[in-house]
């Protein structure tokens, strides 16, 4: 393979699955177009973005004339296209550790609190605002009680030792996303020292949701 | 390294994520032993269970002392462990593929039907068997409608090509869960087709619930 590909993101500034695949994408050093599908306005589920992602969700990453999809299956992509840096330590039993930390976010965090399931809570259960909060609390308050463990046990500077991993590009949008909820996260200090101490790195500031073209005041 | 690890799985036979992890153990032919852990009677929140995985969910992977969670994590350290025969295909952009399959499963479908979160919708919002039979349903269609898509596009005798992968590992526990909840899947050949093509598989078919020594008749 000779060359950079072209890369276009399709995304959403506030969705948690967009800010990680940008932060893999910006710790890569890889540049890459954007094209916003604002949720709001339901343009995921429309025929012209269905064509490319079938599942009708963002992110979707094209690369030339292909389609990625599925934000942690994009993340170990570049990693393999582009392993350097590395998102990812280098025995499997490290590698473990990492990807258990990414997977706590990507299957039993986020998928509970995105904007698809809270409105179904609304449409099929009549849940109000402060149901729907209650419930994000509740699985955001979950999963960080065992990912602060893990990040106490073998954190560093950032949530696995002192290198930014794929770990930290699934916890950053996710407490970013418990902040704007208003969760209290002073259980979670060891999870919370890794997330600012990644925030403050400007490849992951540079994918932070109010930095994005389609960012509009909420 | 030298030999094979002591493996021992803590799971639940009708758990989904258990359930992806036997196929995939007994896909790579590995030996290992079952510790159960009983769903219905909460043993996972225990705190002998939670000292070996602080999330509280099953499965883990105890490897010699070791202990690794998250099921999707646990299918990637074995194919790195053990990397014959492969669970993903070797061109980066091909693993891309099976990887979605495997996460629109794990991220999209099974997080919002499992035990956990059925029986937060019946505390949280009073929701009696029918709706949350229609909350499973719900998201099992939406979930193998872009999946039947994918293995149209990708699939052969299995979901992606001729050979058993980390999307059929994911995928027919995913189907076991939609036939025990009475979903219709006429709407999906080429799934189906793939998914009954796996289970027929010698080593899949001993990884089933039923055949696991904690299956009770329900």
């Amino acid at each position: 393979m000779t060359g950079s590909p072209a890369l276009t993101l399709y995304g959403y500034w506030r969705s948690g699955t967009s800010y990680r695949t940008r932060i893999a994408l910006n710790l890569k050093g890889l540049a890459y177009e954007q094209r916003p599908v604002n949720l709001l306005e339901n343009a995921q589920s429309r025929d012209d973005y269905r064509s490319l992602n079938p599942q009708g969700l963002v992110p979707a990453l094209m690369v030339d004339d292909s389609v990625l999809v599925q934000s942690s299956a994009i993340l170990e992509w570049l990693e393999e296209r582009f392993p350097d840096p590395p998102l990812l330590p280098k025995a499997p039993d490290l590698r473990a550790v990492v990807r258990a930390m990414a997977m706590m976010v990507a299957c039993d965090i986020h998928p509970l609190n995105n904007i698809r399931v809270l409105k179904a809570l609304r449409s099929d259960f009549g849940a109000d605002d402060g149901a729907r909060n209650a419930w994000i609390a509740h699985w955001i308050t979950q999963g960080f009680a065992a990912l602060d463990t893990l990040i106490a046990r073998h954190g560093g500077t950032y949530a696995f030792g002192d290198d930014l991993s794929m770990a930290d590009c699934h916890i950053v949008p996710q407490v970013y996303s418990a902040e704007r909820f208003h969760v209290p996260l002073d259980a979670y200090p060891a999870l919370m020292r890794a997330a600012t101490n990644a925030r403050a790195h400007p490849a992951v500031a540079a994918a932070s949701p109010e930095r994005q073209p389609d960012a509009s005041p909420s």
